[in-house]
């Protein structure tokens, strides 16, 4: 890191660039004022401990430094920043809150990082129509509190969504629990204003619920990881707000079982607001982390369910309820535990929330984000298990289970940082051949950014990748936003 | 129409084509016979009698003969004639079961027409995942009830689903009367089987609930109106059928007043199943037509709102609609009609559903699929018929109110062809401008396809459609499959 910091300030006033179509451009102190001019001189960060802060996100590591740093507070400054960068083929790389866990939000080419935290404002909450108009630097639970006060529900949320910005879930196609019965970020969002790479603003759609006229470049722009434009506005859609909601957490003595379980309460006609899977590894972990004894302590164990159901009449949730436990006993389910109070909720929530967290620290490295048909969970369970057994790694399991989507961090005994490890790179693409033979596919939240880009090939043809790359120079000729993330 | 067959009759042998790029190309002999090689002989149209069946939709006034007209039975056969069509620089026209109403399905530029009608096998139910897996030619009401037959729920609707193709929705991005809660055709697709207009075939995603892998591939194809690929195999999302329902009738003696009472339900926390609006110039049309007397005569009454609720426990939907109807007495509301059983219920819905087909054989011209922000519904119904006063046309609203989606339809004494009246044309980029300074935009759910697009002006600039035209060159190069349609 140090040597970064003196490579960068040696060059600073000339700094030569390489961006990835291989040419060379100068970034000089014309363009540097040009840029401080439109930004304002105090938005503008130039100096190495101003730029390490923008190095790095939850993706472990992986550190580079952009150039400059701008926290811009319109969509006229980017256009502005952009029209420049665009005409001196200077990379652009667009950041949210930095929570995010694929490496998207890095400034691996250098160049210029646009920052959206000062875009930070809820412009309007329609009450009307039903839909919130914000900036994409709100944070997603304040987001998420501000029309929950007007009796509104947004439901997509991730694990960071205390610190996350609505933008990047933008970008991410953040998913999150609620995500079984409510939909991931895609299902929400009604209309987009972006800045192109090449500084046009347009709105990508219509503030509308159905919307028939021409390309969805609304779904275009969601989930592809800033690498089309910069997203500045934001239109969603809300809901109601649900007025009950019950939680329970089911123990099984077999992973498998447990896997089992989640297809069978779906088929059995129950759509719980929450299916959450939890190995007993990472719920001791992670118990032990936050300092909770919430959960007894039974040797016998081998996962948890955690299962929510949401509605406006508690009669139908406590039915609900029932008709689940029972679908669980099915397969095994030990003592269930209800939460009595909202304050049991919020420990069991905490606990599932701060997973990642925990067995990141107890040395589990980069979480896989795997997604496969529901159905076929209990088989990537299984198959993680065997890979771990031939690779010599140890797997902790846990995610979205009603939406087959299963986050994977594994950690091999003197191993530190997995990407270096020729065995382990083997052993991933080894799940995500597995993962594509259960009918899946490598991102169903985190998105592919620069740390999955490697593994396209296992579920993309050449065809494929050849149309988004097709997509990607329509929007993006000179290759200057947020190059090489994703794909090559 | 004998003028058009004629000339094609002269010309078979050896058609002179005219692409939309200008150039002209030869579809000889030897072409419909590898063509035919492909399809097999007697799935290949060229007589004029089978030909003109592939001539018009639902869209009046307009007819367009292809050369030729094949029904491939697999994506492979698709695939091959693709390629000779790519190579040759023949207009490829995709085509279901011909109900759309914006001539999406038309062959305007003459060519090789590919109708989907034997691609009609619902290849798997999966009621581990709750998907199902179809080809395209099967009709939409088909595939709704094989579904409900194993308890399961694909909600999209068209009015037309008793004889639609689910390829053609995928097509136009259809939605219906259950949009309002279920969301539309987009929010069901998982993945798609596509052949591309250079032949190659691909699958757009995963099977899988989640995906933030690469672009949004499914999302583009969706409601592209075939310019982007012909969809071979669909991949939907299915959900627990409700178990029961109530559908009640409200009239109004102010359409302004229905309309603001249907934004007021959703405000107060209800989300019914559908709630549609139609004038009452419409239901008497359509009354008339279907030979129904369910709804009473009354002279007061200027629309009527059609509200439904679903779920599964029948006392919660009865105090839903209690609910529903204290929010709509304070707009107004007329005495309720709550269907009493399956066959009230069924002649409700008959009548909602015939609309469009009873008030065009009554006169009332083109189809318009307006969309706007739920609220400001009632300042659309208000403009439009202060439009209809300025341009002396009589016009009939009903359509998907929750969802701010109006139907528009017109009638102007002395013109029978909307379309060729430049004053009608005047009056519609007036509705159009109006729609748009509403939040709106064109097409809710019908899609742009030929008669729509010399309005995309009004809504998108430039740069939007050279987006679009950029993303539809990524795809086919060539500009051989279904171009012309959306834009030139």
């Amino acid at each position: 890191m140090q040597l970064i910091a003196t490579f960068i300030n040696y060059c600073f006033n000339q700094l030569i660039i390489m961006n990835s179509t291989g040419t060379n451009s100068t970034l000089d102190k014309n363009i540097v004022q040009e840029i401080k001019n439109i930004c304002g001189e105090s938005n503008v960060v130039s100096d190495i401990e101003g730029l390490e802060s923008y190095g790095s996100d939850q993706t472990e590591a992986l550190f580079f430094l952009p150039q400059l740093a701008i926290k811009p507070r319109t969509a006229e400054e980017i256009s502005r920043v952009m029209r420049i960068c665009n005409e001196n083929n200077i990379p652009v790389t667009p950041r949210g809150a930095g929570t995010g866990l694929s490496g998207g939000a890095l400034p691996h080419l250098g160049g210029v990082l646009i920052s959206t935290e000062r875009m930070n404002t809820i412009i309007n909450i329609d009450l009307k129509n039903l839909q919130v108009v914000t900036e994409p630097g709100v944070i997603t639970e304040v987001l998420q509190n501000a029309v929950k006060e007007q009796g509104l529900f947004y439901p997509p949320d991730p694990s960071s969504r205390g610190s996350c910005f609505i933008g990047g879930n933008i970008a991410e196609n953040s998913g999150g629990p609620k995500a079984v019965k409510y939909g991931v970020v895609k299902d929400y969002v009604l209309n987009l204003e972006v800045v192109l790479p090449t500084g046009e603003i347009i709105w990508t759609g219509s503030d509308v619920l159905k919307n028939s006229t021409g390309y969805n470049l609304t779904q275009l722009i969601v989930g592809s990881e800033g690498t089309l434009g910069i997203v500045t506005k934001i239109v969603l859609k809300l809901i109601p707000h649900p007025k009950y909601d019950l939680l329970m957490l089911a123990p099984f003595d077999d992973v498998q079982k447990a896997g089992e379980a989640v297809s069978a309460v779906f088929r059995a006609g129950y759509t719980p607001s929450a299916m959450e899977l939890v190995e007993i590894d990472a719920l001791k972990i992670v118990s032990r982390f936050v300092g909770s004894s919430i959960v007894p302590v039974d040797d016998a164990v081998a996962a948890h369910l955690i299962i929510e159901v949401d509605g406006n009449d508690l009669d139908v949730l406590m039915k609900d309820m029932e008709g689940i436990s029972e679908v669980l006993s099915e397969f095994g389910s030990g003592e269930l535990f209800f939460a009595e109070d909202a304050a049991q909720k919020a420990e069991l929530w905490k606990l599932r929330r701060r997973v990642a967290e925990a067995v990141k620290l107890d040395g589990f490295t980069i979480e896989e984000d795997t997604v496969v048909p529901r159905y076929e969970l209990p088989a990537l369970i299984n198959g993680v298990k065997k890979l771990g057994v031939q690779y010599g790694f140890k797997a902790v399991c846990y995610g979205h289970a009603g939406d087959g989507n299963l986050h994977i961090r594994i950690k091999k005994e003197g191993t530190s940082n997995s990407q270096e490890d020729p065995l382990i790179i083997e052993s991933l693409r080894a799940l995500f051949r597995l993962v594509k033979d259960l009918g899946g596919t490598i991102s169903g939240e985190h998105g592919i950014g620069l740390v999955q880009k490697d593994f396209m090939d296992i579920v993309f043809s050449n065809k494929q990748i050849a149309l988004m790359r097709g997509i990607k120079k329509v929007f993006d000729p000179n290759n200057i936003l947020n190059a090489g993330k994703i794909f090559d």
